[in-house]
């Protein structure tokens, strides 16, 4: 990726939040990267060339932000685990809504595109394939069921957080954790050794 | 509400769920009502009133899916809770995928449309306060942040299916049980009376 692609890439992810698919053209992304008319045109023909280099660059910022580096390994337990996802979740809803919102952009987009869709679900898979080997360390008897119901806790957070009903009230780390615990707790038949503090109230 | 008012905000809800915002115009929606050209600018001058009309006619099909007079009382315990939520769950899922994806692109738009936000967290606080009673009538001593938790695990369970990244599979009645038996026993520091069946698995 050279640096203009990029510029793009993150221009045309800015439009996406701000203005929605109906703000995404071209012309836009030449307007809002500061880059000479033709510019995007040259780099992404089409409008589907343009909404891939979008799904690329998200997968890219996005694997930054929940930097599955920073998880703990397979056995070194639950707290780990819940630590690294509450910080996660509280991360992406206070310093990324602008990246939330283009997701979903791209991803309501991508039902309708089914060469997007490929895209979309490759990113998909990359989250999904260690949280089920962390699930299975963890004791889970059904892991992927359990990774299905543990990425759907943490997308409805952050999609009722930062576009839905809740769309006001950024919950704590602590709280988060707190949901967190009691969802593996449910599924590990095992309370987690989650502390409650008063700010979880 | 007349029938014409309702065809036209069934034909917008439907033109959004198969084409995205980029797709909803006047014009379209006169095409897909199969009413004469004009019609919807008549009943909705503006694109806002439009909107408007969308998401109100989106909150009446939506409160028929849910069907929250089929929830249980307070005080009917969790198994009754259990039983409703992942039949509703499931409902959704299977027969009205369209009006989720309609409701996913008006909820984008609201964040930025302040107006159109006002009727969205209207139709939010409708489904959500009767579900806090329920918690706490179950025994939640965090009632509000239960009912978050368990807002936004149905949120993202619908998501992850209709949209996301496990749009594939739609799980069966009996894993979506099983998945909210988990986290309501997490909850409330009691694993409810949930039989596991091989469906589970």
């Amino acid at each position: 990726m050279t640096a203009r692609a990029d510029l793009i890439a993150d221009a045309a992810l800015a439009l996406l939040a701000e203005r929605g698919m109906r703000g995404l053209t071209h012309r836009a992304v030449d307007e809002a990267a500061g880059l000479p008319q033709g510019s995007t045109s040259n780099y992404a023909r089409t409008r589907q060339a343009l909404l891939e280099a979008a799904v690329r660059r998200l997968a890219d910022r996005e694997a930054q932000v929940l930097s599955l580096e920073g998880m703990p390994a397979p056995g070194e337990g639950i707290d780990g685990l819940l630590d690294a996802l509450s910080q996660t979740l509280h991360r992406y809803l206070t310093g990324h809504r602008e990246l939330l919102v283009a997701r979903y952009e791209l991803g309501l987009e991508a039902t309708r595109r089914p060469e997007l869709r490929t895209f979309y679900d490759e990113t998909g898979r990359r989250f999904r394939e260690p949280l089920t080997a962390l699930m299975r360390a963890a004791g889970s008897v059904r892991p992927e069921r359990h990774t299905l119901s543990l990425v759907a806790w943490c997308e409805g957070m952050l999609f009722s957080v930062a576009v839905g009903t809740f769309h006001t009230a950024v919950p704590t780390v602590a709280e988060l954790r707190a949901g967190f615990g009691e969802l593996l707790g449910g599924m590990l038949g095992d309370r987690p050794a989650a502390p409650i503090t008063r700010a979880e109230q």
